[in-house]
């Protein structure tokens, strides 16, 4: 059984602690949250201890942490609990900045600790079939990839701010998404972006809408569309061309029930964002990294794919401050 | 906290454990099986005792009984718990026999206690769905329903001839579901069946393969298709026409990847069976009798709503064995 | 090339009226109507002759005759025809009257002329592959078949009168689809109907709402879902199970063109009716009747297809009336 | 009635010869090719003249002329029709060669006769759709569209070297699309490219598959993702998203018949190209024409639309070739 603490308690700390708890291999041993409340909500749901971050560095019956606390404190929380020995969990971006992405990888490194970063999406059950299948040979070889990835509705103007912009927030995902499914890394990236949804947004230096284009070492592309706001709920579908034809991952709709009438046929939406469209792939993360823990497997998703997807992201950036195409 | 004594660690026994477990108002607090090895394994995987039916009944700490074990054993492990004192959820069919059925629900009358009939698709939330549409005037008054239930393999002969054949053991969900959809009971039955899957299953008397229609008093009718073997996965679809239209429940399908090549489109099939496509009826179902428990709800499956659909599986076999629709 | 009389120039007589002109081998020699505007407009439109009953019959140069005119008409005109020697094509029914039905086919084997009944939806492409892909193997031998055909809306009462009633007028498709896809003849038929979409076709003595019930030889059953009103365009369905699986011909839709927002996906209608969905049906038929011309081939749907339609009709009337299964 | 000669006896010159012999307004009334054989082929399927270019022009009784010949005559036959005060109907694309369009048009103003180019997609129901509803209003102002244009294989190499290359062939229907939906003409362009289905074709100087990124002045943005061989048929999608949500134009499918067995459910591939997809098109085109004859309308797809999307298709081989973003 291993002892696990949960630094951070917000919406998707909680995700996390349902899936440590109900794991057979794993127990919340304690929650570590500078907003006390939070802390509290979940010591008392699932009877785990109240930590400080120090406490559970020195602490030797924790084996591993869980990071989900804010952004800006991934880094120094890997730095810490690679130094304390603990197997790492932690979600995705290790950092918005890029130098201290590499300097955090080094000590982890160098302290040879296993590190998880937690690009779910690549966990669910849908875009993994997709990859297993290309693997199979069902499309012969990948020639161009079409990633769509729109959220419900926008985040407030405040978030934008911190979040790193759309890029290293939102489109890290389908940037992590295209390397995993085309296996290689891109050679070229281009993007185009506006601000189409909230003046705010672009008042806080953000764009809302986006096209991305990579290009592959084989010749392949990818191509990736965001928006902030769909409004039909989370929008998450791939479709993959290959020699012989298309894999294509569609949503997961609320249900299955059609109503035909007057009007025409009326389906349900996509599933409304991700607690409930990655529900699966949450899970199946948390027993890689259970199998991580044993020793079974090694982390699938590690520290350089973090590192490789905020790189991507930066380079969006500058390819739509400057209008060209950026060379990787 | 409520503690439940599971009676019957078999494969259905098994799913609502894990129910039981999950609920934070409900400990799985003890396991009865008359074959040890179920008893001792579920006693080992969730820490509960293992206790005869006789302790199950004296012990104060068991508020509830789940009914889980052999069909025959139901209506005596009811009126036992009835006697006893315990809220009883109950696994279809109370019994075979009607007779039986009578004298068991007399007991429960008798004793006053809240027993619940485990018909797990009318919590499925695709079906659900359509009743509350249906309620909330989205294709107006009903007028045809027809329900497609198929199993994706045979059971064994030997499980064939004990089972009451397939109206008391399989259509009696889909009697079920057309009450539960209609609202009201049919006034007549007509029912058609072969043995087209498996012969052995003839040679034991009963067929595999059947359509049933029925007549409500508004003059809405309702139509059930039956067979032990899809051949393709387990096929539960409801479509229900009105005045103004129609609410279809389609399938759930394993994944929703499509793959387009020369041979043209494929689709994953429905998930397998009963375990996987009512995964959620079981949660939902669960929640329910928690919510009888607490006193906040009377159990909306009965031991009428048992028996009901046990009268109707036996006049659709009258209507099978005569050629005669039958009038109820 | 083959001059075709054209005996009716109503709707039908209209469609069937393209097909003759755009087919390279026919020509829309003359047409026949009792009510004169018909005729002329046809005439004008076309540039054919108008040509009374005898005139057509009287005529060398016309090679064949096309009967849409009214049902009461029908059986006179095959048997005027077959005396005159012309090919014949004829839409259903050659009569609502079972003995006149034999009368007349009876002329029609003397004469010795091919004569072709309008079931039109057996060259619809859609159905004809299920019958294909069924001929292929692809799902093994058939059990059990669902045909659901719902009109539109509803005919006035003033028709429903004269129509010979739902199962004579609307079902007989169905029960010629039902021969058609299983290729033999039912054993038994049972019906329940009711009248629920207008009391003014109750009392003109019809239902509107109807489920029928088939079984066949090989122990395969078909089941037919009819209604008068769909309340969302015209649904015609069928989806044959079979030893391996099913195959299902699914509506064709208006358009392909979805809309998400906030309110779900929506979707358009299947098409209107008759005229919009069996298009193509209308010119297969029409190709395949050249054929018989150019004796290439034998009437693929023949008069004892007309009879045999009619008669499972009356005795889905029987059963409706009695309340029994009606042995065939 | 308008005599209309047919320019150039092709497949493409077939596919419009059928819609004019049908069309009631209009009639074939000759047909010019130097392939005498295609000629002589028309002349007897539909009855009409064999005449040459000279006569064609000199002839007092021809109303319209239909450029369906090789690319590379489309300008000369514009101009030479436009002197001789024809109505004009030519296929897209007018040249290959910038400068030779500008001229050809000022040859068309000058004699001012109305030039129609066959955009023919801007016709299908399913695209014209989404137009009509985005007019409408259903999803808001439009924010990306994401064009989907796959060829079921690739053309010989031989022809590609003539082509133009895929941006100027096959993508300028694309760009074409992308003006008709926004309804705006894009202030930049971006196009990535490669030769992945055929090396022929690279050496042949072109590409295969293709994504461009394409910004409108609203801030809206379109993508276009090409390839010669989608293995699967003939791919015309298109998705557009807005303010409220998505309008999708989906394929349209060889039959609407789906088998579900063990291996899953399949379903037809798209329809196999276009001569079959935008078979409507084409009709409805025909139709838009013969409402110029009448001066009912005037074209709705201009010299104007042949010239911007040839532009467009200029551009994004510009950017493909240095790798950056072209303004426009």
């Amino acid at each position: 059984m291993y002892n696990v603490a949960l630094l951070g308690a917000g919406r998707i700390g909680l995700v996390h602690a349902v899936n440590i708890v109900n794991h057979p291999e794993t127990t919340l041993y304690s929650v570590a949250d500078p907003y006390e409340p939070n802390a509290k909500k979940m010591a008392e749901k699932y009877g785990c201890k109240i930590q400080t971050i120090e406490e559970v560095m020195a602490d030797p019956n924790v084996h591993a942490v869980l990071i989900a606390s804010a952004t800006d404190t991934h880094a120094d929380l890997i730095e810490l609990s690679a130094r304390a020995g603990k197997t790492i969990f932690c979600e995705k971006p290790i950092h918005l900045d890029m130098a201290r992405v590499k300097e955090c990888l080094k000590v982890v490194e160098e302290y040879n600790v296993p590190l998880f970063i937690g690009f779910n999406r690549r966990y669910d059950p849908q875009f993994r079939q997709v990859k297993e299948r290309l693997q199979q040979g069902q499309i012969g070889k990948p020639e161009s990839l079409i990633i769509i990835s729109r959220d419900p509705s926008p985040p407030p103007a405040a978030y934008v701010k911190v979040s790193g912009g759309l890029f290293r927030d939102m489109a890290i995902h389908d940037f992590d998404m295209a390397r995993f499914i085309m296996g290689e890394d891109p050679v070229s990236v281009y993007a185009s972006g506006s601000c189409l949804v909230n003046p705010e947004i672009g008042e806080a230096g953000d764009i809302d809408t986006a096209f991305v284009v990579m290009r592959f070492p084989s010749g392949a592309m990818a191509t990736i569309s965001n928006t902030r706001r769909s409004g039909y709920g989370y929008d998450q579908r791939l479709e993959l061309h290959g020699e012989k034809g298309v894999l294509t991952a569609k949503n997961i709709y609320e249900d299955s029930v059609e109503l035909w009438t007057d009007e025409g046929c009326k389906y349900a939406k996509p599933e409304f964002f991700f607690l409930q469209r990655y529900d699966a792939a949450y899970k199946a993360e948390w027993e890689h990294f259970v199998d991580i823990l044993n020793g079974k497997a090694k982390p699938a998703t590690t520290g350089i794919d973090g590192m490789q997807a905020l790189y991507l992201a930066d380079k969006a950036l500058e390819s739509l401050q400057t209008g060209k195409e950026v060379k990787l």
